[in-house]
């Protein structure tokens, strides 16, 4: 019996019958050939008919056969040094499994809104394929980075009845007659969770219903969140760092197929090693000042500002110490200058801009009551998380990760909704 | 300078200076020595404090210090064979980092309304702890079975426009004026994104609004769902079956110190062992026949039939082919009797009850329209659904795990919600 075979894995079957199960992507004939490119969801593969080889009826069959056909091809595996990936299948015999209805995606150009609307067979296409992988090797480096330093996963809930930052940007349903909100970020229970488990992290999806259109937001998007006890600022910049330099590691190492069909400059990604500068953010604003952007100290940086100051530097640039009025009520003040908040953000390079925001929690209990109320917040709502502070309160640290944008610089994509699989954007809440 | 090690690295110092940083989780005294149990998030180890070897203020503060607050321990790491973990630490000083006010939980019982109120602390305690780092390493195992297997994680999306399901347990937000639900099943997504990969998983947060109190129901949890195409329902038992016994040996292999510290009869996952008996709805309506149990032939199984059936096995026994009329519209009829569904049911021993779900999809475009409107449900909505039959349509199955029951099974927990971190039942939203 001929053993059906995944192509990814064709190489460990040079010379032998093979069977792959797939679906026809191209085909193109001349004559007494036919040259079927089958895909199987691991990697394309030509599979040759020569009409002296197969039945009439197989040779007919490959002749109409519709694209995005599903097909069992069987044949010889060859070498082929002008293959892709270095071989092809000498076709014996074709069974059609389901002949495809007309395949709407075509190789002419197609609205994003087209495509948008066909993500789900979009994403049988080689670019989007490559993405995809990508995003999957991305995920898993990530883990195994926080896995393998003794981090410990603790899921963060996505349903929370938590309105930290405000209303404006949260999507909420009801719960059984209590509102509850979908989940901006895990970090308020990262904290506890550090003073339980030393190191953490969570990973998952979180939610903004921000009424904006740009190429960097979704309204679902996943992120990952460390946490660490006993660290301070340095610490967190020192494990940004190093995480960064490991997952872009992996995925050069991993995904080189890929990120060459995305015809990516590796050279870009290669240049990702450490030590990544450190500025602060007047350091920041200076350098702008000296590009001539217009820009009022104090603010916080927009994505214009972020652009221009990823771009000078060929590395992931780490901004700290940004004014404490522009970031969230829980980062802890600089000792030094109690304006200034012990925060970073990391912007990715090639004008990418913010793919890391972390920072030093306030673990002084008084300090963040203080600024419960200065934020207008209830401290009641946040009794439970000010218990981090009363119970072995410890200097902790910690940042998220956004994994769409992070992917969007990886792979060079100009729009961070092909760097999840199932985008969702304001209008887009289908497939 | 003397090193900070953590405790679970901390045989690799024997004889060494080292620095411990973490929280006071225990302590007695007799005399001249005090014991404190320092726990650093990694595990804990009992620190020595002789009045001879440290200075009077320390010996005072070691007397005095309370519960959980944060510590700064160094001392000579010793072997001991008394110990849990093998080594004590000879302390040399202490520094008090923050002291704890009066920590809630004490060693004496607690209601479990109190302990879930105070969820973000409870997971200090040992018992708690060695569920959550059980369920880290149950997810990692699950992660790795499909990314070793060749599987793309390809991630669904969590709010979408389909209720496929019915509405009555759905969570619904407002979605800048469209309603989107929060997700029951990555499903629908994994079918055509394994056509586009061959083998795919999505691993995310589920969600069911229903109003139940038992013992097995969250109302968010976590799934693991993968999706083959070309594989059958005999191919997707084989795959549960070889997914199963691969996470559970995993977890023996890494855990045995917390599933010793959960007090787990450990025997009875090394029965975990292929093959599973395989049974058919009928032979299950038979054994509880033969039972006594009262039970209407064509009914869906409850979770008292289902606790009797996984009684009668000392491993997960898989029920396939239950009526098609108590299964879901997309569930492929057997061919040899079209009223049974080509679905199995995964459940755990030791009266578990059900942790997979899956089966063989319809895979006919006229069957499955058919199926749809029998359901009541739009043929519209489920247009792009439908493309997966219009475009290469293949046999394919695949199946649910939840992660909350399972691990339940495996740390024998009673009720699942200490089976997650931050757990959502009815009437718990907080912390």
């Amino acid at each position: 019996m001929v053993p059906t075979v995944s192509i990814r894995h064709i190489a460990e079957h040079v010379g032998q019958s093979v069977r792959l199960a797939g679906w026809l992507y191209n085909k193109r004939s001349s004559g007494k050939l036919h040259f079927l490119q089958v895909r199987d969801g691991s990697a394309t593969i030509q599979c040759v008919v020569f009409k002296g080889n197969v039945s009439p009826e197989v040779f007919e069959l490959a002749d109409h056969v519709s694209q995005e056909s599903a097909l069992i091809v069987e044949g010889t595996v060859k070498e082929d040094a002008r293959s892709p990936i270095g071989f092809e299948l000498d076709v014996t015999s074709v069974e059609l499994v389901s002949e495809a209805q007309e395949y709407p995606i075509s190789p002419k150009e197609h609205g994003v809104d087209f495509l948008m609307n066909h993500r789900h067979l979009w994403m049988r296409s080689s670019r989007q394929h490559a993405v995809l992988r990508v995003r999957h090797q991305l995920i898993k480096a990530i883990r195994d980075y926080f896995d393998d330093n003794d981090f410990t996963l603790i899921d963060a809930p996505i349903l929370t009845n938590n309105a930290c930052e405000g209303t404006t940007t949260l999507f909420s349903t009801d719960y059984f007659g209590e509102t509850a909100y979908l989940s901006q970020s895990g970090q308020l229970y990262m904290e506890p969770a550090c003073q339980a488990f030393g190191k953490v992290y969570c990973f998952g999806p979180t939610f903004r219903a921000e009424k904006s259109k740009t190429r960097r937001h979704l309204t679902e998007f996943w992120m990952v969140e460390p946490e660490v006890a006993y660290m301070d600022l340095a610490g967190d910049m020192e494990l940004a760092e190093d995480f960064l330099c490991f997952i872009v590691a992996r995925v050069l190492e991993k995904c080189r197929p890929e990120l060459t069909a995305l015809e990516r400059d590796i050279s870009k990604l290669e240049a990702v090693q450490k030590p990544f500068p450190r500025i602060s953010y007047d350091e920041a604003t200076k350098i702008l000042a000296e590009k001539g952007v217009e820009f009022e100290y104090g603010d916080d940086f927009g994505a214009e500002h972020e652009t221009v100051l990823s771009e000078n530097f060929d590395r992931p640039v780490m901004i700290h110490r940004y004014p404490a009025a522009v970031k969230a009520f829980y980062m802890k003040a600089d000792p030094r200058d109690a304006k200034k908040a012990l925060c970073v953000d990391v912007l990715a390079p090639e004008g990418i801009g913010e793919i890391i925001g972390g920072g030093q929690r306030e673990d002084d209990y008084d300090a963040l009551v203080e600024r419960i109320k200065e934020h207008g917040l209830s401290e009641d709502d946040f009794s439970w998380y000010l218990d981090v502070r009363r119970y072995g309160s410890v200097p902790h640290a910690g940042f998220g990760l956004g994994i769409e944008r992070t992917l969007g610089w990886i792979c060079g994509l100009h729009h961070v909704r092909e760097s999840i699989p199932f985008p969702r954007l304001m209008g887009r809440l289908s497939p």
